[in-house]
């Protein structure tokens, strides 16, 4: 009920949500000024997502981060549904855990849920969906993520790292649950039904891997935290430490509304693309501004509702006052929409370019990132 | 509402059921002369399980042994969820198993449902049912399966082999068919939804392993029928061949109806019993017979539904014109069920002695049997 009002599962959310609303229905906190400061502390630096909020709210980032200055271990979590190339979008919290991991130090559990896409589509073949979480991993090496700290474990073929943990979540959920945070129905095929459980066996990994209590922390779009709200209520019954999350609002895609998405290639960046398809799509973009450029100099244009603002905002102007000057001059009239599409095209372009450059160096680099090559699955017997 | 007419699911069959509806519903054939002669020719001789009927009914039974016939790669699959000790109800099946094993000369997949056992059960732990496994697996030596040709799947820890194939399982299955099929409800665990998939799984990993079709026999008790049914629906979608079954009655336990069951331990004769405690449980078996033995002299018997006599027709007497004197001797009062039941403590009893020794002497053998040290597991990308 609750998720049909706010429309956000894993499969459906929009990006021009009501933030706030969320917060208060999903019972995460607001990312508050005491988090973002105990975060510059352990980093030595802040970082533009927080200081903005792209990252929001979160459960147990403080007692994550307190956690940390003890010097017990942490470890990261995140994750990718291989359903195509990657975009703009998926890469939005992928850029924070690479800082993170750069400035905390920390080890990095990535899932690649190819079975989950096989059971969510409609078309396509597992191969299709396995190639591509190798695919994937090709953007993770050219975000830089460092190979000797990030431990990717596709399900199809890395599921023994995950089972013995998953069936001791299985065990904790009903079907009743699944059905109200998920909103399953009869016709769900039972490969989704249990999904989730894999979901969030990565998230106790860890401990099961070192053999000690590891706490982490997951960067993720609101959109993955019903999982964590199931992970934090089984975990103390089964002796894991509860998960923690910070939570990103989700990169708008280049349309009217909705966030950037694989079901609207035209209105999504993806790092595969070559750099004038993207500067095109860009330029396309859909802005909110006024119908001609004399409006626009007149009543200002709408840089809230507006997806080439948040590109900027979330992604591509790390410089704070320059940002505030852009939302100024955008709001007065000063700057019209295609001036600003203009220089996000280039940016981006920019981006591209290089990040493609790494993606063709990473190549023969892929198997270092597998889980498969560097841990022994856990033990039934503990 | 079929289910719950016939109490026949995996979880809830009683023993003394109407097998005539039972096929009826279900829509399993009778077995008859036709394949009984068929089998007799294959193997060079008959088992007394067939031509008694206690292997029943069957589904393309015939299509089997056609294609064993024209030397096409066939092979049998059988399982236990090991819960505890392993009773003579259990070992029946595979008694006949390895009779097919070493007259037809076929690989044996032996699927151990710890996952299944845990999900199911209200109490122990996964390391208990997953150590119950290994120990189950002395029977199968002891009852002198060929090591090399028998392959045991742990599910807990040989997932690996069966989650390509169940992934793809999984996604012809919606939750409606499950619910319709097991009697699922919304209180389920998740566990126990997913589980289907991975015992119909082990009904196509011939196939994966040899990478060419390979027709599968699954001996077995009726109550395990409706997981086939729903393998036998996907199976051409994949391209797997249809797997086959025939099916055992259950042996009765010693008490008044119900199958011999770990739920009433005093009415089971487990293969760890010692003998004398064995012989103890049958002495104060039910029976059927008359209150005194002046009444039993004068009335007879009633073996039709007597434990004891099934005992012997199912397991404990070859021998079908002794069988027949067993039967009628009953029936007229000439034998007494004190006499009876003598004779068949004495029979269990040397039967356990000559168990338990081979048991002991398997105790080095048991990683013979599993199937990681002897096939890799099946790829993603065919």
């Amino acid at each position: 009920m609750e998720l049909e009002e706010t429309h956000v599962t894993p499969w459906e959310a929009e990006a021009f949500v009501d933030y706030d609303k969320l917060v208060k229905i999903f019972g995460a906190k607001p990312l508050t000024d005491k988090e973002v400061s105990m975060l510059a502390e352990v980093a030595g630096e802040t970082h533009s997502m927080v200081r903005r909020r792209v990252f929001y709210s979160h459960r147990d980032f403080d007692i994550f981060l307190e956690t940390f200055k003890t010097g017990k271990r942490c470890a990261l979590y995140t994750g990718r549904g291989p359903s195509g190339h990657t975009h703009l979008g998926h890469i939005l919290p992928w850029i924070f855990t690479k800082w993170l991991q750069d400035r905390l130090g920390l080890e990095l559990f990535f899932q690649m849920t190819d079975d989950e896409k096989y059971w969510h589509g409609d078309s396509g073949s597992l191969e299709e969906f396995n190639s591509l979480a190798y695919e994937n991993i090709l953007d993770l090496a050219a975000l830089g993520l460092d190979p000797a700290k990030t431990h990717v474990i596709i399900d199809s073929e890395d599921i023994g790292f995950l089972y013995p943990i998953a069936i001791r979540i299985a065990k904790k959920i009903t079907y009743s649950t699944q059905k109200a945070t998920f909103g399953f129905t009869d016709s769900t095929n039972i490969g989704m039904i249990f999904y989730p459980v894999l979901q969030i066996s990565v998230a106790f990994l860890p401990t099961e891997l070192y053999q000690e209590h590891v706490m982490v922390l997951i960067p993720a779009g609101i959109d993955q935290d019903p999982y964590w709200r199931i992970a934090r209520d089984v975990a103390p019954s089964l002796n894991y430490p509860k998960p923690t999350q910070i939570h990103n609002k989700l990169l708008p895609g280049l349309g009217i509304g909705g966030k950037m998405s694989s079901s609207k290639p035209e209105t999504a960046i993806y790092t595969t693309d070559p750099p004038e398809i993207a500067m095109q799509k860009i330029m396309k973009s859909y802005t909110g501004g006024q119908p001609t450029a004399e409006l626009q100099r007149k009543y200002g244009g709408n840089p809230d509702a507006c997806p080439v603002y948040k590109m900027y905002e979330m992604l591509f102007e790390d410089n704070d006052k320059k940002l505030l000057e852009r939302y100024h001059a955008c709001k007065t009239g000063a700057l019209l929409c295609g001036e600003c599409k203009k220089e996000l095209a280039e940016r981006v372009a920019r981006f591209l370019r290089d990040h493609q450059e790494k993606r063709r160096r990473a190549v023969d680099q892929v198997e270092k990132y597998l889980i498969r090559y560097k841990f022994d699955v856990p033990k039934i017997r503990r």
